[in-house]
């Protein structure tokens, strides 16, 4: 059973941001500088080729730290941000920028992403493991998935099917759905909010229509913007969702 | 040019409900009993077969009044609620109990939303005129058409289309989708929210996503939830949208 070991810590405006490490997987725990114990904790992924500290996240993750008083944690995807690449790893995201077509594209995303999410799922829950045996979070705090679309809802969601901590999930659009993902969202029953960018250039939008479907959850809201899964501008989202579930 | 007359007033829970007629329709006004002027006036549509006084369309309003210090506007539409319906009406009401197969029915229903379509816009903007020529709404009010899915919608988006005082609209599915419907979605620039009952039994969701698709503005959000258009609990929704577009 690995240990969360804090390897950073900085305050700004509010929000201690402070680096970690459980095992090999390096993380990031946002929380505000005071607030009450036991305190909502978001898991937030991040798209595939980026990582746990990506603009777009922090900015997300420091907001609901200021507006909602949660803690907020991302870790890095195996092979993401600071770690590591296996061969493998190197050998599918040359195949990626090698992809003759379409078809050969495809193929290739869906194993690499299949590949990630078997070695995150059981970092994320060893993560887990280790944040609640932190003071400050401990066994009581109600846990969420705060999404991201592509990898971290290809990632999100056998999280969330696998853990019964999590109780409320977004996820979204912008990666290709296969077949475990389908049967993952099947055993989900927590309320789902899905993000659909609804002009994605690679995804074909039924293939997310199916995985709506799926969720075996009387409580889902589906929600879609005009762009693709890069250009996507996210309007009128219920910004309530996670704190209705988990407060 | 018709005037609007009021025809009966009362208040309970802050909010002033008066019944009103212009020209032969017959309208009702949801107010604050204070407020400033010029406030947003939202044009609320009622669904086929029900009336400006539908109970999910009182509550709607009075919420929007109470909470967000907007004026409601509800109308019958022709041959709905206290109006006459005419020979045409009855015959078209005839047809739908007895159309025999799916595609009558889908038939039958287009001509009769288009029918009532052409009837509606006109009387929506002579109601429009006339609530500019009172003092407390005047022509500095904002407005903004607040949906309705099915027959709201189906007399929201020509209207929106030929009426430029209309600055936000919310619309939704649960109809069937027909060429002029798209053609005047196509003419509609201001923001849109589409709300989409996810399950309707009569109705194609492919149709639904090509008027999403067809509206000309940017800031549009397609927003569904489980459910057909009368089982719908819709849930997760953006309700500051009108707010954020009319204020």
């Amino acid at each position: 059973m690995d240990s969360l070991c804090f390897t950073s810590e900085t305050t700004s405006d509010g929000v201690v941001e402070r680096g970690f490490t459980v095992g090999d997987v390096p993380g990031v725990l946002w929380s505000p500088v005071s607030g009450p114990a036991s305190a909502p904790v978001v898991l937030m992924g991040h798209g595939g080729g980026l990582h746990k500290k990506t603009p777009a996240l922090v900015a997300r993750a420091r907001d609901a730290v200021t507006r909602q008083g949660f803690s907020v944690v991302a870790i890095d995807a195996p092979g993401h941000g600071d770690r590591p690449r296996t061969a493998e790893d190197e050998r599918v995201r040359a195949e990626f920028r090698q992809a003759p077509d379409r078809d050969r594209f495809r193929s290739v995303s869906i194993a690499y992403a299949r590949s990630l999410a078997e070695r995150a799922v059981p970092e994320w829950r060893s993560t887990l493991d280790a944040l609640q045996r932190l003071p400050g979070i401990g066994r009581d705090a109600p846990i969420g998935y705060g999404g991201g679309i592509s990898l971290g809802t290809a990632i999100g969601i056998p999280l969330t099917a696998a853990d019964p901590r999590i109780s409320a999930a977004i996820f979204g659009g912008g990666f290709f759905v296969y077949d475990e993902l389908l049967a993952a969202a099947r055993r989900i029953t927590v309320p789902v909010q899905f993000l659909l960018p609804w002009d994605d250039e690679h995804v074909d939008r039924q293939s997310c229509f199916a995985l709506f479907d799926a969720f075996a959850t009387a409580e889902k809201t589906l929600h879609a913007n005009p762009g693709d899964h890069r250009t996507i501008r996210w309007i009128g989202i219920d910004e309530g969702f996670l704190a209705r579930h988990l407060n």
